[in-house]
C-alpha cells in the first residue's frame, strides 16, 4: 500500500513528469533545462527556491516551528544510448567537456529520484496542516562525475540553506520494484578515478627498437595491477580496480608516442585504500621504468567519499519502512561497491544521512534466466510502477516520520 | 653529378611542382587532386593518360621500336599533423574511410616519387632523340593501405598499359641526401595487418564479475603475443608484431562490451609468416578462452608482399648508378623491414623487379646526435636538394640505360 | 586465572611434556614417536586408548552415566628449519613422501594443542568426582595435508569411539598469550590444493623454436592466474590463490620438458570456490593451448572443508570463558583464511563442532614495531606461559560445562 | 673415403674407446678418469703430456722443424639421464658444485671429440715421416660450464706449450653422419648466463597481503623479459633469452621468502648484447620495484665470446675438405647460436682459430619426420660411422694440410 493509491491524479502526473525527464536526460553539471523544470515545479508548489552549484536546484518549505529534513535527489543522466526499446525512450544527445558530441540517456534512473522527491515534495505541499518544521529539497547535478555536491557546498550551500539535523536521499536500483533495500554503517564504496598517460616515443611499426612502446607498456601495468589485488589486499578485504578505457594509435604501422587509460578503483577501508592508491603509483612507475620510459601523468579525475548511515538512523527507517511497505518489501543488506557523492552534503555540517536503494525491476525480469540490465546499461529500463509510488511513499514517509504533528 | 645540373630550369619547376605536392597532400585511395595534378602535367609533356584503379594514374610514351620499361611513383600521403616547421608544411586535412576529420601530410615522402618522375619523364619526353621504346609511368595511389597496386590491377591495369620488360620504383628515405641505397634478392617485408576485435561482456566497473572484461583480457593479448616472438621464432629469423593502436571504453566506471586493437606484422620468410600468423589466432583465441569470452573477431586489413628484387638486374643497377653518381653514393644494403606494394605490380605478369632507396636528409640532419626522424614521423622533412636531383636522376639514368639509342 | 595455577606441579609436567614434544616432532601421518608418547601418558592417566588412522590415538574415559564429550588435538609438525633461537629449538628431520630428507618444526605450535589436551584429560582423570559422563580425546595426526581425520574416519573412528554430542578443537595462533578468539558460523576457509605439471618439449635453450617452453607458460598461467581474482569474484567475496611452489628445470641452457607448481586456493563461499576451481582450469588449458603445448596434467593434492561453528554453542563457549578468562580475554571475529580438517570429524556423524584459537605471543612481541611470525614461520615461537595454562583450561573448561556434577 | 678406411684396427680400436668414454661421462671441471685415460694414450703414442687447469690435458708431439698447430678436444659430460636406449647408454652418476647427485651423460657429444682427436693424433705419431713440426692437442675440461677454456689460460697454458700459428676445434652435432659445416667470420654466439635471486617476504599462502610473493613476482619478470626481445631488438638481429630454471618454495601454502632463476642469452653482436644485459638489469630491477621487494642479486655465471672464425682460413678449410669428403658434402652455413668456449684459446696469444661441425645422425633419423635430437637431448646418440671416421678425418686432413712435408 503506497501513499499514491490514495492520489491517483497525482500518480499519473508523476508518471508524465518521469517520462518527460527520461526522454530529456542532460549530462553532468549540463542539467539546464532539468533545473528549469524542478525550479518551476517546485516554485508552483510554494517552495522557496534557489540555484546553488550551477545547475543545483535548492527548494526549502518553512511550515511553522519544528525541526529541520533535509532529502536529496540527483539530477543529472549519462553518455550512453538507450537501448531499452521503451516507447519513451531517449534519443538526447549532449557535448561531452572535451567536445565530443554523444547520445545522452538515464541510465542510471535520477529520473526516478527526481519524480520520487517532486511526488514528496507535492505531498508535503498539499497537506501543511499535518506536519511542522522546515522541509529542505537539494536537486544536486553531477553525481556521476562527483563533482555535484562538492559544487553545491563549494557555493554556499549551507551558508544559503537551512541546516537540516538529518538528510535523507535515495537511489533506484535493480531490485524487485516495491522492495527497499539498506545498509548499517558503511555502505557505498570509496571510488577514486584516475587518468593515467603512459608516455613512450613513437615510431614506424617495423622498428620498435627506435621506440618506447605505450602500448605494449600501457599492457604491462593492466596485467602488473591485478597483482596487487591479488597479492595486496587481504582476502575477507573488499576491493576493485577496473581499467575500463584505453585508448592509442591511429594507424596500425605506427607506433603513437602516447597511451592513454583510466583507472576505477573501490573499497571500504581506508587503510586498504591508501595501500592500493600508493600501490598503483608504485606500479605504474616500475613499469615506466621497465621500459625505460618517461615518467607517467596521473591525473586524479574523482573521489567519492565512503558513504556511512548513520547507524541508529538507519535501524528507525528500516523499522518505519517496514510498517509502511510490509516487513518483506525492506531488506538490511551488506554494503555495495557502488559510490556515491550524497554524504558530501550531510558531512559538511556533521549531521547524519540515510541513503537508501528501491527497486526498479518487475517480478519477470528478476526472476526471468537472463541477467538484470543494471545501472548503466544501455538496457536498464525501470517499471514505471510500482517504482515511482514506492520511491514517493519512503521519501514521503520518512519526512513525515520527523516532522508529523501527532 | 646530376641530371638536374645541365637543366637548371626544369630543377626549379620541380621544386615548385614538389612544394604544392607537400603542400596538398592527400588520403591513400583519395588522391583527387593529385592524381588530375599529375594527368595535366603528363599529358602536357605528350604522354597519353590513362585512370586506372579509382585515383592511379598511368602515362605511356610511345618512341618508336624498343623495349618497354616502367616506372612506378606512389602518390599518398598519411594522416599526421606536420610538425617539420617547414615554410611549405602541410595543413591540409582529410577524412578518413569512418568518418573521422584528420589531419594530412606527406610525412613517408611520395611527393618527392611523384616529382622526381615528372622530372625523369619530361627529360625524357624533351630528347626522343636519345632513346627509342616505350615508357610506362605508373602513378600508383593508396601504398600506405596495400590497397593501390591491387586496385589498379583489379581495374586492368595490364589488359589497358604495354606490359614493360621491368618495372623500376624508388622510395625516399632518412639517409644521407645524394645517396641510393638497395638490396639484392628480398628487400622489403612481407607486412600483415589485422583489426583484432575483442568481445567481452560490459557492465558498472564495481561489478567486474558480473562481466567479461575486454580490456584486461586485450592488455593479455598483447602481452601474450611478446612471447610469439621471443619463444617461436629462431634468432636469426626476421620478424616483428607491433599492436599500435587500441581502443576500449569511454567512461572509466563502465567497462566497455568490446576492446579493439590492431596487428602489425612484418616478416622476411614465408614459413615464419606462416607459422606466426597462425600463432597469432592460437593465441588470441587461447587468451578469449581463458577469460571464457566470445571467440574474437580478426579481420585481415591487408597483406603486403615481399619485396624480391632481382638479383642480376639489381647487380646492373648499382654499377649504373655508382658510375653516375660516384662509387660511394651507392650502397648494398641487408633487407629492410618497411614494407612496399611495389612488387606486386611486376608480379602480375612476372617480370623483374627493382626497387631503391634514396637518401632525404642533410648530412647536419645525419651527424646530429638527435634521433634522425623517420619516414612516418610528423618530423619528416627531406630537404630539397641534392633529394630531388638524386631522385629524377636515377630514375632517368636506369630508364635510359634500357633505352638509349646506341 | 587459570586452572594451572591451583595445580603448579601439573603446569610444570606439562612444561616438561611441551619441550619434549617441540625439540621432537613429525611429519604428517609420521607421528610414530609422538602417537606412542601420548599413548602412553593418556594409558598411565585411566583413559582406554585406541590406534586409528596409522597414527591417530584415540583416548575415551567412561565415568558413570552422562553425556559424551569430543576434544580433538591434532599431532604433526612441517618440514622447516626452526629459526626461533629458543633453547629447546628443534633439530629433527624427516623424509617427505617422496624421499626428501628435511627439517622438521612444530611450526604450526600443534605441540601446544598435546600439551593442553593432555593437561585437560588429566584434570579430569585426577578428579572424577566433579564429572559424570564420558570423554573421548581425538589425537588426530596429518593436519597439515588434510589428510589425518579423513584418515581415522575412514579406519572406523565412529564404529570404535563412542559417539560425542558436540566436539571441541582449538589452535594456538600468534594472538596475544591468555586471549582466545573464536567465529560463529563459517570460521576457517574452504582451502583446496593442487599440483599443475606444465608439459612442454625440451631443447637447447638456443632454439626455443624447437621447443615448448614450460617455464614461460607457467609464467603466463600464473600471472593469468592473478585476473580470476581480481575480475572474477566480487569484491566483498573472500578468495585467495597462492602459488608458492615452482620448479623447473636443472640447466639454464636446457629448457626442460617439465615444469611443477602447486596452487592453494581458499574461499568462504561455496559458490565462490566452484566458480574459481572451473576458472583455473579454464586459464590452465587456455595459456597450454596459447602455447600449443599439451594439456596439463591436473592432480588434486587435498580440498580442506569449510570449518562452520555451531552458532549456539559457540556462543554459550564464548560466554563461558569470559566468566572463565575474563570478559575481555575472549573476543568474537570474523572467519580467518586458514584451514582445517576439524570439521571432518563432527561432520562424519552430524554433531556439532566448535573450534576455536588460543594465543601464544607476548606481549612484547604483540606490542613491537616488528611483524608478529604466523604460524608456519621458522620464527614461531609461542611462549610457553600464560600460553600453555590457557589452553588447558579453555579445554577443561568447556568439557566440564558439559560434564560437571551440580 | 675416410682415412679410417685405410686404418680398420684403428677404427676398432677407436670405437672401443668411444664406448668407454660414452659410458664413463664426468661433468664439468670433474673430468678427473677421463683425463688419466687421455694422459695415458697420448703417453703411449709418444706425446709429451702436461696436465692444466685441473683436468686439462695438453699433449705435444715435436716432430722435427716445422710450423705449430694446435687442436682442440672437449671432454666434459652433462648432467642428464641417458634415454637413447643404446646398449653402451651411460648409468653414470656425478655430484653437482651444490651436493646434488645427478645422473652423467655425453649429451653434447664431447665422446666423439676425444675420440677424434686421439685418432688424429695416433695417426700422427704413426706416420712421422710424412710431416714435419710440431702439434699441440688441446684436451679441455669444462666447456659447458665456459670454465675449462679460461682455467687453461689461466693455468700457465700458453707459458708451458709451444704457441701454434693456429688452432683448430670441432663439434659433433645433429647433422648427417660423414658431412662437416662451417661459418666464415661469426659462427657461434655470444651466450651470457646469470642467476636471479628474486628476495620477497615468505607467509602464510592465505595471507598474502602480509608477505611479498617472490613466485609471482619472477613470473612477472619472466613474462617481462619478453617484451625486452619483441621489442627493444632490432628484427634482423640475432637474440635469443632463455630461462630454463626456475625454482621456489617447498610447501603449497608457504609463501617462500625466496625464488631463483637463471638466464640464458645469446647474441651475434656486441651492441644488441649490450643493450640486452642493460635490459634485464632494468626489467628486475624494476618489477623488483613493483612488488615492493628487495632489489634482487644477480650473479654472473658465466660469458661464452663471440666465436669467430678466421675467414681465409676458413676457407682454406671448406676447400680441403671438400677435396677428401667429397664436394657436397663441406656446407658453408650462418653461424648458430650455440657457444663455445674454443675461441679464449687463440684469442689468449691472438692466433686465428677455426672451429667446425661434424654430422652424427644416420641418414633415416635425419630424413624421419620426427624431429631430430639435438645436442642436451637424453635422446643424443650420434651413429658411431661414418661419425668418427669423418671427425677423424677431418681433424687429421687439416693437420696434415699444414704439416705435410711436401
Amino acid at each position: 500500500m503506497t501513499i499514491l493509491d490514495q492520489h491517483p491524479e497525482l500518480r499519473e502526473r508523476l508518471h508524465e513528469l518521469y517520462v518527460h525527464l527520461h526522454q530529456h536526460p542532460e549530462l553532468s553539471m549540463q542539467e539546464h533545462e532539468t533545473a528549469a523544470l524542478i525550479e518551476e515545479r517546485m516554485t508552483g508548489l510554494g517552495y522557496e527556491v534557489f540555484r546553488c552549484g550551477g545547475t543545483g536546484v535548492v527548494a526549502t518549505l518553512v511550515n511553522g516551528e519544528g525541526p529541520v529534513i533535509g532529502f536529496r535527489a540527483d539530477t543529472d543522466g549519462l553518455p550512453l544510448q538507450e537501448n531499452t526499446g521503451l516507447p519513451y525512450a531517449s534519443t538526447a544527445r549532449g557535448t561531452l567537456p572535451d567536445g565530443t558530441d554523444v547520445p545522452v540517456m538515464h541510465a542510471c534512473g535520477h529520473d526516478t529520484h527526481i519524480t520520487a522527491a517532486v511526488g514528496a515534495a507535492t505531498l508535503l505541499a498539499q497537506d501543511r496542516d499535518a506536519w511542522a518544521g522546515t522541509v529542505v529539497f537539494l536537486f544536486q547535478p553531477g553525481e556521476e562525475t562527483a563533482a555535484g555536491a562538492e559544487a553545491m557546498v563549494a557555493d554556499g550551500l549551507w551558508e544559503r540553506a537551512p541546516h537540516p539535523e538529518v538528510i535523507y536521499g535515495q537511489h533506484v536500483w535493480p531490485g524487485l520494484a516495491g522492495t527497499v533495500e539498506m545498509t548499517r554503517g558503511p555502505a557505498m564504496s570509496y571510488s577514486d578515478a584516475w587518468r593515467v598517460t603512459v608516455h613512450g616515443r613513437g615510431g614506424h611499426g617495423s622498428q620498435p627498437e627506435n621506440t618506447i612502446d605505450p602500448v605494449v607498456l600501457a599492457a604491462h601495468m593492466i596485467v602488473r595491477i591485478q597483482s596487487l589485488l591479488s597479492r595486496e589486499v587481504a582476502a575477507q578485504k573488499a576491493a576493485v580496480i577496473t581499467i575500463a578505457t584505453i585508448h592509442a594509435g591511429l594507424k596500425e604501422n605506427i607506433i603513437p608516442p602516447v597511451a592513454e587509460f583510466t583507472i576505477n578503483m573501490r573499497n571500504l577501508d581506508a587503510d586498504v585504500r591508501q595501500h592500493l592508491l600508493a600501490g598503483l603509483r608504485r606500479v605504474i612507475q616500475a613499469e615506466a621504468m621497465a621500459s625505460d620510459a618517461p615518467e607517467p601523468q596521473i591525473e586524479e579525475l574523482y573521489t567519492f567519499p565512503l558513504l556511512v548511515n548513520d547507524e541508529a538512523e538507519t535501524g528507525r527507517v528500516v523499522d518505519l519502512l517496514r510498517g509502511v511497505l510490509g516487513e518483506d518489501q525492506v531488506i538490511e543488506r551488506p554494503a555495495v561497491m557502488g559510490s556515491e557523492d550524497f554524504g558530501t552534503l550531510p558531512d559538511a555540517i556533521g549531521v547524519p544521512g540515510v541513503y537508501w536503494f528501491f527497486g526498479g525491476m518487475s517480478s519477470e525480469v528478476v526472476e526471468s534466466d537472463e541477467p538484470v540490465p543494471t545501472n548503466h546499461s544501455p538496457f536498464f529500463g525501470p517499471v514505471m510502477e510500482p517504482t515511482l509510488s514506492t520511491g514517493t511513499t519512503a521519501a514521503y514517509e520518512v519526512l513525515m516520520s520527523r516532522l508529523r504533528v501527532q
